[in-house]
């Protein structure tokens, strides 16, 4: 028997397989001398199976090792990045990069579009006009030495053999699987190759980890493999039951990623991305990060650094703030007196897709001015008739449909969640 | 979610799929509009997960359905046809067939070619001097309307499917699942259509299946599927730690199965081909089939049956009795006084492969006259000295090879096997 079969027949039989094997196993699935077939079989064994850690680590690490690695001056340390499972309204990358910046952490960071009902940081800094993110490698590393911070789209550089094994997970049905997604995540951010990573793994309805569960094993093992690998790592696992901020939809987000940059945003995103930040400087060695934070808000440093970011990629803040409103503004008010606990985010994802804020097809053009805007933040105290939000729609149509599923979704009176559920250190 | 993706989802979490679902699916498999790396997800999780009987069904059906289905004159029933899971000396098919065909059952036989350490039919066959085993499956129909019985090799006509399946069960390591052996075995069984089917699902060190539980759950597998197709079928699962009969060797085993339907052959074998005809003999409603089966052996009508076979395959009995013998006859002889219980089956089909009576890669050429002949059965008392056995070899190197590994694997005094472990009937 040949080492590929032996390797299927191994984690068929939920049996562990050497590092060297499955390296040499996921670097011939990288480079196609493993065929589609037998990686299919690969990622249904170890869909059903599992993958220990080592052999996660294994994959990550051929997988990384099918491209480029992006090698950065040590000059440049500490180097951090974050990723999110992706959530609704969850604009805080935008807000992050660069308020790390401002205290000395350099964010090289790849983002991607939007999935599903989830929004994406693509997608949301193209509503500014001219902003590029298809930079080269090596405009990304110099724009990284010049202001600290730079986020641009995934490359086909980094980690191709990913692209190859997402398409076939897609046919597959074995996207779902924690480690696969692991290793997918780590593949390119250890491409990317930054000394530091924190993961914002959310957890609710409208998280792609519906439960505590699930978003706990997820962030431990990126925790975990990211921390086998030689990065240090650190996990905060993030309410996901109601959108994060006061905004859904492109052109609202960026707008109140403004808002929060110049220290007048909602509590609870702004919290947030303190809280990103904090952990980078916990790993950076950087004492009293929170408090710096803070000070760089309230001081525009971090608001200096985003339109130096802006500027460098070739996009107009000016221009931005000028953009017409949608055609059309809904609003919606209370039909009760109480605590409002505000709409489910899986549904207000779900609608502002619908309106055009997102992709059901790959080739579909995003209305970057749809979305919901909400007036009071969960948990606010109302009478009855005081306007909570409205939504933002291309016609008359669109909004009524979009607002009767958000309204219907309200909930009130019920304990809210904290922020933040969870923080996972090795 | 489209519904090949839906079916794989399903299958990886152990849900049941239905039945159109799955039988579009498997056509899908078998004309290629799925994809191979889907097909080889799905086997996977099938291994894994399992098959239930309507999913493994529909498999099999679609199997069947993916190239031509013998349609037989109803005139020509009760038809019926044997299919063994494969072991050493196992010759019944040679004698069955005709001696079925003597009592008034017809068997469209279609063999394989020898596997691993275990011998084929047609390979058994074609040391028959001129015996053609590649007929149309017109000649093959003819055939049966004339004398009863034909036995071929598989054609690329029936069940095609199976061909793709197998390689890719063979390239993912999928082979040894019991739902996906039945699929593969019944395919080209319904294919073939028979009105009723005969297990011989062996068990021992030299079967494919080692234990009773793994030879009773295929046993089982075999004759529901086999029912709820509409066919008649049973299951016998006998013994196979040691060969059946006195000889291994393709030109050994051509002339035990001609002692035997003349009558004079070793009791086990004799039984064995008589027990499982009266499987047949059952499911047709003819009565008192075993007795008839040892009237036709003593009176020559099946030898009779089994040379008009013979001459309508171009084949020359005459011309194979006038054989030479292997060029090196070299004898074993008992080491000690006792119940002496036969060498292991399994350690015998290597010897006999590697004696050149089989193949290793698809392309070798067999040598028919090489093999092992066994002087006493198992469980005869003997004294030290007594003859037990002889190596049939090309060299005097590879006879002593064979003979070595044959007598290190003999048993003494130890409590032989039954014949038949079990009957399994629906």
């Amino acid at each position: 028997m040949d080492i590929i079969t032996d390797i299927l027949r191994a984690k068929r039989d939920n049996e562990s397989v050497s590092r060297d094997s499955l390296y040499k196993f996921a670097l011939g699935i990288a480079d196609g001398t493993v065929t589609d077939y037998q990686a299919s079989a690969f990622l249904m064994a170890a869909y059903i199976n599992g993958l220990n850690p080592e052999e996660t680590l294994a994959l990550t690490m051929a997988m990384r090792d099918s491209g480029t690695i992006v090698e950065w001056d040590k000059s440049l340390s500490p180097l951090a990045d974050k990723h999110s499972t992706g959530g609704v309204g969850d604009k805080m990358s935008i807000i992050l990069a660069p308020l790390a910046a401002s205290i000395g952490i350099k964010v090289p960071m790849i983002s991607g579009r939007g999935l599903g009902h989830t929004g994406g940081t693509l997608d949301k800094l193209e509503s500014i006009p001219g902003f590029n993110v298809n930079l080269t490698i090596d405009q990304f590393k110099s724009q990284i030495a010049d202001i600290g911070v730079c986020m641009i789209g995934q490359t086909d550089e980094l980690a191709p053999a990913d692209k190859v094994l997402y398409s076939l997970r897609d046919a597959t049905s074995t996207v779902t699987s924690i480690q696969l997604i692991c290793a997918s995540i780590l593949s390119k951010k250890l491409a990317e190759n930054p000394d530091i990573l924190v993961f914002d793994v959310k957890c609710g309805t409208g998280a792609f980890m519906q439960t505590m569960e699930g978003a706990s094993e997820l962030a431990g093992a990126l925790v975990q493999i990211s921390t086998m690998s030689g990065k240090k790592a650190s996990a905060l696992i993030t309410a996901m039951n109601h959108p994060i901020g006061l905004t859904a939809g492109n052109t609202l987000e960026i707008q109140e990623s403004l808002d929060i940059l110049r220290n007048r945003g909602p509590a609870d995103a702004t919290e947030l991305t303190i809280a990103l930040v904090a952990e980078m400087a916990f790993h950076a060695g950087i004492q009293n990060g929170e408090v710096l934070c803070r000070n760089n808000l309230a001081n525009g440093k971090a608001m200096d650094i985003f339109v130096k970011m802006v500027e460098a990629q070739g996009g107009d803040i000016a221009a931005f703030e000028a953009l017409p409103l949608a055609p059309v503004i809904m609003d919606v008010r209370a039909s009760r007196t109480g605590y409002w606990c505000g709409p489910d985010a899986l549904v207000v994802g779900q609608a502002v897709r619908k309106l055009g804020g997102g992709r059901y097809r790959v080739d579909d053009v995003i209305n970057p001015l749809v979305g919901w805007q909400q007036e009071l933040p969960c948990g606010s105290p109302v009478e009855s008739g005081t306007r909570l939000g409205s939504v933002h729609a291309a016609t008359k149509e669109d909004a009524e449909q979009a607002l009767s599923v958000i309204a219907e979704s309200f909930k009130w009176d019920a304990p809210s969640d904290p922020l933040i559920f969870q923080e996972i250190r090795v």
